[in-house]
């Protein structure tokens, strides 16, 4: 599980992987277009991903996810299926764009299962720890930015055009996501940084960038 | 994850956890239907099922792990979906049956998932065992047949009318499986127990009933 670290090694090229995270309605979509813009402006590659999804097999696992037929569905059944989507995208994806210098730009990663499926699903900590593990395959982002918004606020934009699986957990739900994410930052302050997702776009953008400045040195 | 202890308890009922293993070729389906039937016999309920799969979701999981379009999927990632998979049918089909006092009779469960990625595909051991935990929701089988056959005649038998994804693996691979089932056999003699599949069908059917026949006191 340490070929990612083998790779960049052999290749002499240092990409750098920035994930980004936040409840359902914080804007990650945007703000995801907003940083890739501006980080190609520096002149580097940008991979753009979103989980999850990414690879044709992610994708197929995606639409077994995201279909409300679906709603039997045991909670380790969809922790597993999130975390076999994502082992493809990063044996299948980061891992080769890192490898060869780029700049990783993934909407939602491992920490959206924490924040889901331990905090909102109530799902045992150490299981969805121990999980991520397996999805990751070793491979950790560089710096995980975290939207944050009240939830009352990102909930009403995310269901605003109808409510998919997940958003249709309700407000609770995300008060619970928001309140991992948060654990997350404090657990962890080098890799994760909240980041306030209320104002104009391109403020919020700014507020990203500085939030990862530090990475291009 | 204790679901299965509690709810035996609460019922009060003692269903039986039968598994049967094997590598490809060795007269597995046609031993669980022969099995089945004797054990329906003795006057049980019995619930047969087919891994992976034996629930919807379960069912379009074993579409994708499968499908020989899906050729470049990462071994992590082949991994978490049989994970996934088996996770759906512990929570939706075998842990209700075993309540209720059923015999539940699974054709493959996570030994094959042992043999086939650590032994066969040579991930590593702590890997999968790690994987198969979570998959397994905790869910242990009383008894674990296992169906023995030499590799060659297996495999001949196997891709007898035309190789899927995992059969195309070829015969060095088939033989990695058997020497993974063997170790666990040496490592779990109580549950896993090592059944000769050679001979007449009815012959090799007695062998199986006489390897769990202390599981009915």
């Amino acid at each position: 599980m340490e070929g990612l670290t083998t790779e960049r090694g052999r290749m002499g090229a240092r990409g750098i992987f920035i994930t980004l995270e936040g409840a359902d309605g914080c804007g990650k979509s945007t703000q995801a277009a907003l940083l890739a813009d501006a980080l190609a402006a520096r002149g580097r590659e940008v991979v753009r991903l979103r989980e999850p999804g990414g690879t044709p097999i992610s994708e197929k696992v995606r639409a077994l996810l995201l279909d409300p037929a679906n709603a039997e569905m045991a909670p380790e059944c969809e922790l597993l299926l999130y975390e076999a989507s994502r082992a493809q995208l990063v044996r299948q994806v980061i891992e080769p764009a890192l490898a060869r210098g780029a700049v990783v730009l993934c909407d939602r990663y491992y920490d959206s299962t924490y924040a889901y499926q331990a905090g909102g699903r109530g799902l045992d900590d150490a299981l969805v720890r121990r999980a991520n593990e397996l999805g990751g395959c070793g491979c950790a982002p560089d710096r995980t930015l975290v939207l944050d918004l009240e939830p009352s606020v990102g909930y009403a934009r995310a269901t605003a055009g109808g409510a998919d699986r997940m958003e249709a957990e309700g407000l609770a739900f995300q008060e619970r996501v928001r309140a991992a994410y948060l654990r997350l930052a404090e657990q962890e302050p080098g890799r994760v940084r909240v980041v306030d997702a209320l104002g104009e776009k391109g403020a919020v953008t700014d507020r990203l960038l500085a939030a990862c400045a530090d990475l291009w040195g």
